[in-house]
């Protein structure tokens, strides 16, 4: 199998997206994760500037990667200075990096009308800022930038600043669709040009601006590239950079050419979600081969078809990248779809009973009412339990109240709980403060809970989650809650809707308490 | 320029997507909009699958289109049951469209193992189907089920059930890369090969599970196709379906073909946010063309260039769309693009002052603290001139008081605000009750502020968001509000950050209040 090599920006590209601001703490992060992953190079940042990057380089020198290479970024040459005296040149050095990217121009309408200077002296400015990190024993990458635009409007030009930077000694000929408005077929033809035009090996770096970047980066591979330029979750400037997470499962589970090592693929998913956690973004759960729902099957026909022969309704077995199949319930499909996911219940319910029947119609009531129980299967059980009478609460919450306060003078800013809770016959109240409160319920809850039953001081909410369900009624509207708990062993989803979003917090925290003495009943 | 004909499922296919369900009232207004954007066809649902789409298409005979031709979708007849008894066959008849959409087997493997029939009998079922709907009068588009996969493993069983279909006098046959898997080479062949063996016009249908549905769609018209099946923004089953909004603007503004017509190109950007709206979902940022950030520049040198010519980093000019472009703040921006958005600030600063350093400083400061301006200028706007001292504010919340309970027996299910503010050397307390906290204390803020300003009584909430900043920190976390305000003219936003929701929620509603007295001051 022929090896692409993969080169990954989200440290650099990715984080000139909107909304995404890294600590030195995450890209450390990102790079251990990037590594173990098994990617070639990291692209990291630009040390000149600013000071996050330059306390970035020198950090990631402590860590022992197995797989992969940093690379720092910048700018050839400014025009009328000498390489030597550049500013941004020399602080690329500090980085200290094995390799660095180093992308110049090869638009002649950006050379003469953005940068400023001659078509002959920006073929200079890339041979020197080569030649000089070739002197210095890098491997230098060029970023040929806005290289098909170029291409198309001189293609002459374009090639000569190819030429330029293979003959200063690059390593690599990283053809740029900068603005992102390319389609295949011009990628196909223009990349195969460059490629029979040269003789080191070519790069292809896409934006998604037309929503061709991952079939643009196939489609030179195809033609020739060898290395992949990406950011692993797609994130970047305007539309995005090409998408990594769905080009190398393609390339390697289907097209036959090999990106990372065989036994990474399956850590596929699970380093889309720690990224994407680590950015603080929520990932698209449409995302090709690592999203939640790129393998889940909401149409009955759909259903019943992977039921019968996974490829049916699957390009690839979802266990190849580490991700699952995931039966949806809906309006659309059916019973089994709901009574496979009532694990507590057993096999209490049959498919053919009238029980399953009315567990659909439960189902379809309280999704009418803004529940969503595709990942909260934790409130699904309770719901059926109780539906069907074969549930008896563990604890009940009789009275709360919450006091928020704030005042000028003592800069005086807590929330504090009173709960009350019955158990059998006996009641117990207590109190707590906290940061908001939510927080200040959930320590009281707990607490009040915990008298009868020690076993939930060990679990913890993992994750917790508002939405809005009607934006447009503002602050009136419903809320969905989510909560994520664990106990160290398994982790359960709780979901709860109110127009009071305490309320709405307290019922999903709850319900994760239940569920806990519920599951430790049945061990 | 070739007309191509685009034929939208949003409220079929992207009906089938995770976390998406459509009331009728939601179907009726996605029509209205797509209607008025210029699609040719809508593909609205099954009658026989749910009463709810029967209520819709008795309803939706209602509306008067202008552009679109309504489409009801249904299968072929089932194996071993005459058509005219087929339920399924005679439930499409009620929907009464001019246009039925048919789908069936052209994957052998479909057909022996999932459907299981013989090959003779499906292409049979497919003649009965089509026949008996065009003896009805009705516009029959075939689907060609897994018509790529199919091809790839049987490829004259496949072309088979094309020919069945044309024969019997369907008037589109739609090829359908149902499972996702396919690249643009193979869709370019495949498709100039069904064109060059049938009669009628061939249409496209495309799911993104490799990330490749829009250049596969794009790639099939260049190859033949003259009908683009997909939803407007991409809902789908799993990975989704081609996204329109990002197909029609690259056929139509860069490649020659018509889609829609030339004065509805600018209605591309709020279509999509309106379906998104809608739906229910938060349109993604980097979506092509229509996204948030589609036109949105953050690094330094993009800002600079696109200053000095849009083409240097713009694919189209976003207006072609109606998109805008979007100048980013953050640590790699600069002081221009800051000073370009205080436009209340008028020329008070200039670029070189250091007052415009010290800006930058103070947003880098809230920035790393979690607040984020580049949708929330309002306050952006409102922090800067409190930093240069230029801003004397209305109103002051001296003290404020919240009240959540809920008791066993009344149901008492209530949330009461008391708050203080304090306008010049005069006092105002009020309270309010209302569904939950926030709400509670929206309401008793503009109560007393109403006293003193008369004006803010026209202002009121379009959309409030809650986004927990460090989710693994659980209730305890920051979380970040955002508020969007109307006056029925302008539109604003707020942002509050705070470990506490009801505090980050009072605080975006006071900023909100505060902008819109001093948009009133200005004039």
């Amino acid at each position: 199998m022929k090896k692409i090599s993969v080169f990954d920006s989200t440290l650099r590209d990715g984080a000139q997206a909107e909304n995404i601001t890294f600590t030195v703490e995450d890209k450390l992060n990102i790079v251990k994760s990037l590594d173990q992953l098994g990617v070639d190079y990291i692209e990291a940042g630009n040390p000149g500037s600013n000071p996050k990057d330059l306390e970035f380089f020198a950090r990631v020198k402590e860590l022992e990667l197995k797989n992969a290479k940093l690379v720092a970024f910048g700018s050839t040459r400014r025009r009328d200075i000498p390489v030597e005296e550049d500013k941004n040149v020399q602080a690329l050095l500090t980085a200290d990096t094995g390799a660095v990217a180093i992308f110049g121009k090869s638009w002649d309408m950006h050379v003469t009308e953005i940068i400023k200077t001659t078509l002959e002296q920006n073929l200079e400015m890339i041979t020197d800022t080569v030649s000089f990190f070739v002197s210095k024993g890098k491997t230098v990458f060029f970023d040929a930038e806005h290289f098909f635009d170029g291409y198309k409007e001189n293609r002459e030009y374009a090639l000569k600043t190819l030429a330029a930077a293979e003959k200063a000694g690059a390593a690599c000929l990283v053809l740029c669709d900068t603005n992102g408005g390319c389609f295949p077929d011009e990628i196909s033809r223009i990349v195969a040009d460059a490629v029979s035009k040269t003789n080191v090996p070519v790069g292809i770096h896409c934006h998604d601006d037309v929503g061709c970047a991952v079939a643009n980066t196939i489609t030179a591979v195809e033609a020739g590239a060898e290395q992949i330029q990406g950011t692993y979750i797609g994130y970047g400037e305007r539309c995005g950079n090409a998408n990594l997470s769905a080009i190398i499962p393609s390339l390697q589970l289907k097209l036959g050419y090999a990106c990372i090592p065989d036994d990474s693929m399956e850590r596929l998913t699970k380093t889309a979600r720690y990224i994407a956690d680590i950015s603080n973004m929520i990932l698209p759960n449409s995302l090709p081969y690592v999203g939640k729902s790129a393998f889940a099957h909401k149409g009955g026909m759909h259903v019943d078809g992977v039921t019968k022969k996974p490829r049916s309704f699957e390009h690839i077995p979802p266990e190849a990248v580490g991700n699952r199949r995931n039966v949806l319930l809906s309006e659309v499909s059916g019973k089994a779809a709901l009574l496979s996911k009532l694990e507590l219940l057993g096999d209490a319910v049959s498919k053919d009973s009238p029980e399953a029947g009315s567990l659909v119609e439960l189902v379809k009531e309280l999704e009418y009412n803004g529940y969503q129980f595709e990942a909260a299967t934790a409130s699904l059980e309770l719901f059926a339990l109780k539906h069907l009478h074969k549930f008896k609460p563990f604890f009940e919450v009789t009275d709360f109240k919450v006091i928020g306060e704030r005042s000028e003078e003592g800069a005086h800013n807590r929330d504090y709980a009173m709960i009350k809770i019955k158990v059998g016959d006996r009641f117990e109240i207590t109190a707590d403060e906290g940061d908001g409160p939510v927080h200040a319920l959930d320590i009281a809850l707990r607490k009040a809970v915990g008298k009868f039953y020690p076993s939930i001081e060990k679990i913890r909410l993992v994750d917790y989650k508002v939405r809005v369900i009607e934006p447009r009624d503002a602050t009136a509207a419903q809320v969905r809650v989510f909560i994520e708990t664990t106990d160290g062993d398994s982790t359960w989803t709780t979901v709860s809707v109110s127009s009071d979003v305490i309320n709405a917090s307290l019922n999903a925290v709850a319900d994760s308490v239940e569920y806990k003495l519920l599951m430790d009943s049945k061990k």
